[in-house]
């Protein structure tokens, strides 16, 4: 049975989606034709024009995706689950066109006329929830505010990546972002958090393969295969 | 007696980037112009090209610039040195075109065809000689490592005024700088150096004053006023 109308106009909007994505990671937003981004989702300017605006408006959905790309596979909570965030994230941006052209789409945006906060601050949301879990949980030092460590985490998190990207292509990502969690744990965490939280560079590998396979699962369901 | 053709030679240089870096700061890589630049700089094509191969090498002169506009004036030593380039940097990003643009350039360099890590490493470097340092003074708790923590600190910086950029058009990174040390000190520093260690937004305020004096002083011997 062919799915219903409205389940394809889903589907076909996941599928620009992800077109758009793969060309502006690979392209940038300057050298995205929407030309591109039709032949590579097989759709009609139709089509394409019926679910988003203009170029400007995909890259602002890919933009904005970031979170969900990661989010839907960590499987702690509190302060591991801030850490697995920064793990998965770490591999992720090796991997995913989505995050990748979300982030490169934001750091870029000046140079498209854009000046859109939301992908910070959607970050530094999320963060801030685990650390007012975490703070429930008696494992923050009584000095840390969750909203303004979460909005460095997010600042930290993003400089990284540009530093990863330029020195080895993303390759240390994992690296650094284990890195990073040895210089805070010890001024963030009370002792006893400390000593249970894991955040090496195998959870990092482990934690990746397991969202990388069931969001290739979601994808081909997705898809309707 | 007019300066010897040398030092007129190095005037022309200084004045053509700065002009260079202020045309790069407002338009982007794209929007800079030869023509914006020699207008700016008020030296002939000729002049330029003696100096410089094009616009690329331009560029790059800007963005490995960064260190000097601050280095100069930080008066102090070890934790509180790093401490201090930051806090300066705070500041002189809202307020400096050469740091601006190359910071600027840095961050969209993937848009022109570059992929240059000098202006990370060479910050690294940096901050790495004042841990070494402050290891020396027995200023850095024992499971710190300085190249470590150095990288990871232009990392942070590096994200942390772009989020600032998007959300107040930096007008908060003196106070984003703030809250990274209260995050990061109680980690990386032993009791007694934080007890001694100033990171507030009052000491930003009045070292970037006096850097931005003893900055103009300079500008106006370095154009022979």
């Amino acid at each position: 049975m062919a799915p219903p109308k409205q389940e394809r106009a889903v589907q076909t909007r996941e599928q620009i989606l992800r077109a758009a994505a793969e060309v502006f990671d690979e392209y940038g937003y300057a050298g995205a034709g929407i030309n591109k981004i039709l032949q590579r989702a097989g759709v009609t300017a139709g089509a394409l024009y019926f679910h988003f605006k203009n170029k400007q408006d995909l890259a602002v959905e890919v933009m904005n995706a970031q979170r969900t790309t990661i989010e839907p596979h960590v499987p702690s909570i509190g302060l591991q689950r801030l850490v697995d965030i920064t793990l998965i994230w770490s591999h992720s941006l090796q991997a995913d066109p989505m995050l990748r052209a979300g982030v490169r789409l934001t750091g870029e945006q000046a140079t498209f006329g854009l000046s859109d906060a939301t992908p910070y601050t959607v970050w530094a949301g999320s963060f801030e929830q685990c650390l007012e879990v975490a703070r429930e949980r008696g494992e923050l030092r009584e000095h840390v505010l969750p909203g303004e460590l979460a909005e460095f985490l997010v600042g930290a998190c993003t400089g990284m990546q540009e530093y990863a990207q330029v020195v080895s292509a993303r390759e240390d990502l994992p690296r650094r972002t284990v890195a990073m969690w040895r210089v805070l744990l010890p001024g963030i965490a009370t002792a006893e958090a400390a000593g249970r939280l894991v955040a090496d560079q195998q959870r990092a590998a482990e934690l990746w393969a397991a969202a990388d396979a069931s969001g290739r699962d979601g994808a081909r369901t997705g898809n309707g295969t």
